[in-house]
């Protein structure tokens, strides 16, 4: 089904401190998990946020946290935050369907995206929110994901597919605030 | 099977007057839908046309207006014009093939064709006579919808399988009129 | 299963004088195609070559022509030939793989290779000896044509997966006259 | 499910001295097979190393010779190993997981992976570890492998997916050592 915001929680994987410098593109990989997780707040998605070993790889970026407030924060050890077991007591348990989005995209945004797929879950990759330090990583990533049944959508697809119609006052908040 | 011209409908979605202008490679797009309809009113095929908000979008553009006399146009809120109900009682309801096209391909021709899709038709996305603002959420679209058993084709595929034979008086006119 | 010679056909399809010179890359295509011919006559593969209307679109190339002595020649008038009935007394009747070669990739490669697969054949088609006057065609239906289960190879696949092993005489004579 | 370091083995084909000049990209590719021969060997991943009649092509280049102590060779006259019956006495029997890499893509590595695939082995191919002299051949044999259920991954993958998390000895000495 499309993305419906009564079902989805929004997870954001590793946008920290000491690993963001290095991803490609990463400047605009981390203003798009910003702007999915206002976007998330303003429709009430929950938001679930991990940190690998944040004492080695740093805290979340600050304009990450500033965007959300309100979210779960995690910390994990394995790379996939399904087998780490952090995901345990988070709204990714309760809800259906998870975007995930973050970095890296071949590490652990893939390893967990597919062991989510695999728990059963209806797992959307947000692309543009997404990245790894080597390009190449993270294209290599989506088509191994899309080939597991893994949707990898854009952020404005999640967007729209979260506000289903027009002509409403959510809809034109988010419009005037988010839409380009 | 193939596109068969007693079987397709042709939904032309949402080529509205104050979208256009920001759809990437726009003309193209815009000149393609014309061209599709122009086809299917040759070979007999109905086409369908819908509006998103005509009052504050605008109004179809009028090169497809004069490409689509007879055709049915329809008025939508939802992004998807399946959700929305407005096909209803238009040819989309009783024809199994669906060929898609129009703006913008990663909001409502996407979550149109999917919602079709998974309604149990047979659904063709025109790539080529389909766009977005931003060329990758087009190219994320299309990739996506393939994941769901949607054919990406091009206008021409349209054509050719519509008119499935040479050496009639009918290939001879689309042939003549249309083919570059 | 991998391309076998004792179970192949080679089709090919359309590479005719008046439609080859407007395709895209249609030197190379056609070179192509006579490489595989090459290799399907020394390997023992059976060759077919369809010819669409040919008292208007011309006669198969002269570089075919010399390529395929011995082949079955058949002419149709759908773009398919598979619809079109002129495969019906050929080898493509009495093999389980075809490997589809020719022009255009996007109209009557594609139509062909896809009622084949529809109707039960193994379908192999060779990227780099098909074309489409606009590449964008091209590239549209090879992977429309994956999304059925066709295979998209090269000719060096094809030649490789025929000849199964190094060491051979067969092997020593194809490697010095075909591989570049 | 991910890959696993106790159920894999790693399969290295035919990175020999009289075909890696021919080899697009040739120095990186086989780099990466040593790359990931020495993380195997670090994570105790046992490697097989096929050769295509060494007294032709020569024998495996000594970087990757160098790699690989301890590993099986293996000799083969079929293009494809596991066609070629080399395999039978190797890990590659034992393990349930064969990652797969080097030359060339479209040809052994293609061939080899496909039967293993087909003979029920879960099969990871990684492609910046792969190359054949015609990139164009590369692309299209991965588009083949992945209709097929083969995962297309990069060497980085193999390497996060092995190690499965942070925070261990063998992760930090990974990370020192071979990590870019």
């Amino acid at each position: 089904m499309l993305m419906n915001r009564d079902k989805s929680v929004l997870l954001i994987v590793d946008v920290q401190e000491r690993l963001a410098p290095a991803i490609h593109d990463g400047e605009r990989v981390a203003a798009n998990c910003v702007w999915l997780a206002g976007v998330a707040q303003r429709v009430g998605v929950p938001v679930v946020v991990t940190e690998h070993f944040p004492d080695k790889i740093g805290a979340t970026l600050e304009s990450v946290k500033a965007a959300t407030g309100g979210a779960q924060y995690v910390t994990k050890q394995c790379f996939s935050a399904q087998s780490d077991g952090c995901l345990a007591a988070t709204a990714v348990q309760e809800r259906r369907q998870v975007i995930v989005c973050g970095t890296e995209a071949h590490v652990c945004v893939q390893q967990t995206a597919l062991e989510l797929r695999w728990a059963g879950k209806e797992v959307f990759v947000a692309a543009d929110a997404s990245g790894s330090r080597d390009p190449a990583d993270r294209e290599l990533a989506f088509a191994r994901m899309r080939s597991h049944g893994i949707e990898i959508v854009s952020c404005e697809m999640v967007a729209f597919e979260w506000l289903q119609r027009g002509g409403t006052e959510l809809f034109r908040g988010v419009s005037r605030d988010f839409i380009r």
